[in-house]
């Protein structure tokens, strides 16, 4: 039999028609697709967004990817995942695997790739990335000319946000949740506070767009997907 | 009259598919579309990509963006262009402008955005950049988990590119055109040789992926969009 193929697809930020053509079109060709739930049982964005391209008798695969700081855990699940995914392969199946924003960054896909990586034929679709999707959304630029950007994720130490802060014409934060506080703070000290914007839920319904970071009354309400673009050469209020 | 509208349509990086399904839709339903041309009366990479979801009868205004030295004809060139976009607004026409990869990154629209800005209705509809695609095509990861990626021009200075390759985990380095000789050397000094690939060209017909750099016998005859991906963490060969 000749084996199947391995097809990972960026879904791009959230909104369906942000994903790319080609994206589209493959998605309509794949016998089962793998899909990423961060929460075991829970709703996945990234199969929301796809939903209308499918083909209504495709196999649909939710594998849940633990958060733990278990690594045993985590490779035992990207072992597995893998192992399935080849599995299929091996049936000469058109496999897909879906991915939130561009694939290759910050995605969880990486670690699958690494397992399957020459062993199968893949192709894998680029993706908007969620800042860009923000910088559009917002119309506050990214990097120009000779400048240079950053994106960082908040989860790094701060005296590594704080040069990158310092060092780049402009800075994407990711990764806000659950520190806001520390990271409005930080913007505040470095005066750039007026030189930033935070997008939450970036081209879904629920989209919001700060651009003055004050108005931001209790962070605690603040999705999960809050992103701040950080541009020192662009005023935002 | 009720005004019209500018929408400004990321083609990503080269191939007609790697398009958004929003940006083709919105294509085809323009009255007058705007071209940038880097060479005066250079053939538009930007207008190939998009050609086949053109309305017959769409009205192409081709524009040259000068590259100039000379802050004074860019200014007048930007100005002049902007304001004749506004002026087909005032005429109530659907007014675009494509940009290739993402056109709120390295991007000459942006210069026209600070000019109409708040004049007229803008939507900007984001793209996939290059280094996306080349981390894709090249199956070589960008920043994950916790890691860091930096966005750079290779114009910039060589103590300021040594620094983004020592501080990040994964650097882009754009506009290598020119300046290979110097950036292979820099990694080789970094020990980033074997952790960094080339593509030239991503997803056009001419694509080439190099993933060992010394494989580059005359650097000469590296095309124009040629982009350098490093990652620390990730072998290239």
């Amino acid at each position: 039999m000749k084996p199947g193929k391995i097809f990972v697809i960026s879904t791009g930020p959230g909104s369906s028609d942000l994903i790319t053509v080609r994206g589209a079109r493959l998605l309509g060709q794949l016998d089962v697709l793998y899909v990423p739930a961060g929460k075991q049982g829970g709703e996945s964005l990234a199969l929301t967004i796809v939903r209308d391209y499918l083909v209504d008798d495709l196999v649909i695969r939710t594998r849940h990817f633990p958060m733990s700081k278990s690594q045993q855990e985590k490779t035992a699940a990207w072992d597995g995942i893998a192992e399935e995914m080849y599995q299929d392969t091996r049936q000469g199946l058109k496999v897909g695997f879906i991915s939130l924003g561009d694939s290759m960054l910050f995605s969880t896909w990486v670690f699958l790739l690494e397992r399957l990586q020459g062993k199968v034929e893949i192709e894998i679709v680029p993706g908007v990335t969620s800042f860009s999707a923000i910088s559009a959304m917002a119309q506050f630029p990214m990097a120009m000319e000779t400048q240079s950007m950053a994106v960082m994720a908040c989860t790094a130490d701060e005296v590594v946000l704080a040069r990158a802060l310092e060092q780049h014409d402009c800075v994407v934060l990711m990764k806000v949740y659950g520190r806001f506080e520390q990271i409005k703070q930080l913007l505040i000290r470095k005066n750039l506070l007026s030189h930033a914007v935070l997008v939450a839920n970036v081209s879904l319904a629920e989209e919001r767009c700060f651009t003055d970071l004050n108005q931001i009354a209790d962070p605690a309400v603040l999705p999960y997907f809050s992103t701040i673009l950080v541009n020192r050469r662009w005023s935002s209020c």
